[in-house]
């Protein structure tokens, strides 16, 4: 049976480093603040939201949330940024995404002032992750999959580690940061060929492909490390990307969903807050 | 025997691309001008730049070379870039890489004006990669082994790509550029472990080591495209960083050293420059 790698100890651990600096925050009468901005009603969205909301109050980050109409115009979600950039008293901002189809998220993300960027969506943030630079703020769910490696031990170091998906949000920004710890990086999508060779070859794999319980046991092997990004619904359940069913018997140690990547995420971004309100008011 | 992917005619469809676009502003009375920023002699750094004035020279793009002494300050560097982003006849900057090891690269790039970025160095071209946004201008010598693929017909979809070196120049930005043309793209670098295994099942090499003959027979294997980045200099005759003896009698296609990418370099280079006096005369 494998290691559950459960994203709750982790997450501790991040709050607990975040806490020293929010509690100076406090202290001198800052109270850093989230601003979540959302188009829609998309269930994703909505279960990340909540449980960043819920999760940030705990811990003692102010949160605001900022709805859109479904079919908010590009001009009222460009105001509602702008807003949010002028306003002092918040410190960083969540665009969820991807945004509804009529809205332009290239411009909406790089609308947003890149000190406010804890989710790492802007060009310099991403620039940052890219050059290996440090500016900016990693993406929260790329850097979650980082995290949860680093606490449980997982050395990257000389490894083969497989990323399934290429989006900006996490298969290419993960895939970067693990180059960074030397791993050796392969990148899966679509239109791969035979993934299955790829990913069983594997010793670290990251799913993901946003396709409910897509990485079933053809694609797995023993010793694998197995991180699920994958936040899906299937007949009403929170799934992941993995069939954690057919995983659970045959690789070294995976991540559940929900309790893993999801959840290491808003402390991920809760640090990211904490962070940035220290660099705003420094 | 293999295919050698020579430079020149890659060279010269891209030169023939340019020349449209050259002789519009030459009529409005802009001549392209380059500003290449030199601190030092280094021998690679010297033949880049000679054949990038050689071919700029004959295609019509004008070029003024600024050299420092290789003890120069960041203060004289950054003084030199300052320069060059005010001077309204320098459409383009091209600074060489890696500077001496008293300069702070990472300041020294993000100095220069983006829009006069045509090598791509600054966060604003390099998140412009990194997100597909096609903003800003693409690192030439990747983008280079792209248009090699491209003019010799070779499709990238479904095609197992393997990067040999992950610098910021090359490595990183070509496999992003691979993997948006849907290949599935493993970057391997000096703590990769069995890299023989990896190349060998790669039906795509872009060898980016920047190590002299540093991937022989064993990394090699048969119907695989091999493209050579590197300059290095052994026993006096420039080399790339395969065996090229070697690889001859072994894969399908290799593109020589010298004569194959650094040929097309400088004409990514010379169309970014076109492209850059294009962009800040319209």
């Amino acid at each position: 049976m494998s290691t559950e790698l459960k994203g709750a100890p982790v997450a501790a651990a991040i709050n607990e480093r975040s806490q020293a600096e929010l509690q100076r925050l406090i202290a001198r009468g800052i109270t850093p603040t989230l601003a979540i901005v959302r188009a829609g009603e998309r269930e994703d969205d909505l279960a990340y939201e909540n449980g960043a909301v819920k999760r940030c109050e705990k811990v003692g980050v102010a949160v605001r949330r900022m709805v859109l109409p479904e079919d908010a115009s590009q001009d009222e979600l460009q105001k509602a940024i702008a807003e949010l950039n002028s306003e002092r008293s918040v410190h960083g901002v969540l665009l969820l995404m991807p945004l509804p189809k009529q809205l332009d998220g290239e411009a909406a993300r790089n609308a947003l002032s890149p000190e406010k960027d804890v989710d790492g969506i802007t060009d310099g943030s991403l620039a940052g992750v890219f050059t290996g630079s440090g500016r900016g703020f990693t993406p929260c769910t790329a850097q979650a999959c980082i995290e949860i490696l680093d606490h449980y031990g997982i050395d990257c170091k000389g490894k083969r580690a497989v990323v399934i998906g290429r989006s900006l949000v996490v298969g290419k920004p993960v895939s970067i940061l693990l180059m960074a710890k030397n791993a050796t990086v392969t990148v899966c999508h679509t239109k791969t060929v035979n993934m299955p060779s790829l990913t069983k070859s594997a010793e670290i794999i990251i799913a993901a492909a946003g396709k409910a319980k897509a990485i079933g046991a053809q694609y797995l092997s023993e010793n694998q490390t197995v991180i699920d990004v994958g936040i899906n619904f299937s007949e009403g359940a929170m799934c992941g990307d993995v069939d954690f069913e057919a995983a659970r018997n045959i690789v070294s140690a995976i991540t559940p969903v929900p309790g893993g990547v999801g959840t290491v995420t808003t402390s991920v971004l809760i640090s990211h807050v904490v962070e940035a309100a220290n660099r705003q008011n420094s």
